[in-house]
């Protein structure tokens, strides 16, 4: 896709997309911020930090909590977007039938052999999410709850580096030096 | 601008930008959908259905209701996406100072002579509330408020016509064919 109307167009059906399906979600912080505001600030962090500007990595994020999170199916993907980004976005989507430790531990697990397309979108997701809770501490969290979730953060992205420098130094700065080290 | 990187980054820049600052805001229905959804709407309808990809026309689009309805202004759009984006913006822009009729009776005195740019925005703007209206009515109005807002919408598309086809069409539609002869 090399086109700036192609591009233009499908961003755009991409992001009206995403934004329909997230309509009724909001984030967790007290201004109850709307959901579809995580997914554009994910495709931000790409765009503007990253250096990322391939169309099918910007589609995969901003569609990247829609099968996840909402009435979407990966078909449905597939049929208006396209089977690369529908791969994409099946690599960032937890199976929701597991138990929440079991996913977590999955995406431990499965970070390391995920495509350099789905290994972007997740270390654009963290960095994006633990901004957010440095910013504000959601609705319901304790302290312990926070600093586990930081942890955890850094056990996947521990197993993602060699994928962007600027986004694993900012993600390095965010969780302390040492949890990247081996 | 021409090339597919500057378009996706300036692109997803101005949605996060809108995004961030509608965050607060919700459009009038019942379910109280994200405010940010209605101008991604807006420029869908101008990707998808007018042919309209001009990077300047859509970033309008997305930004159309940030100054008059949010804290954003003109030189602060003018800083971030150009003087040409700024200018298509502050078209579309009500004076909050006046009142409602007055604004009302403005955008009606004000759209023969505005831009190609800024007729688009204008076009697309009201086949997206006008769709709206017709899908549910917002909290509060009754009856003789939607049908005013037609006849209202009505006048200003007619100072609109020879814009776009495809859009004049389907407001023609949805406004009664009679609405928009002389
Ligand atoms: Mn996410
Ligand atoms: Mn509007």
């Amino acid at each position: 896709m090399a086109n700036v109307e192609e591009v233009m167009k499908i961003i755009i059906k991409c992001v009206d997309f995403a934004a329909v399906k997230h309509k009724d979600q909001r984030r967790k912080d007290a201004e109850k911020t709307p959901y579809i505001n995580h997914p554009i600030g994910v495709a931000k962090i790409l765009t503007e930090e990253a250096g990322i500007w391939d169309p099918v990595v910007i589609q995969a994020a901003i569609l990247h909590d829609t099968v996840e999170d909402t009435d979407t199916s990966l078909d449905e993907i597939e049929s208006i977007f396209g089977v690369e980004v529908r791969n994409v976005v099946a690599e960032v989507t937890d199976d929701k039938s597991l138990s929440k430790m079991q996913r977590k531990e999955l995406q431990v697990m499965n970070a390391q052999s995920s495509s350099k397309e789905a290994k972007l979108v997740k270390l654009a997701d963290k960095l994006y999410n633990l901004r957010d809770l440095k910013r504000c501490t959601p609705e319901g969290w304790d302290e312990v709850r926070v600093r586990e979730y930081f942890e955890w953060s850094g056990r996947v992205v521990r197993k993602l580096r060699g994928t962007n420098a600027a986004m694993e130094d900012k993600l390095c700065e965010i969780l302390g030096f040492t949890i990247l080290l081996e």
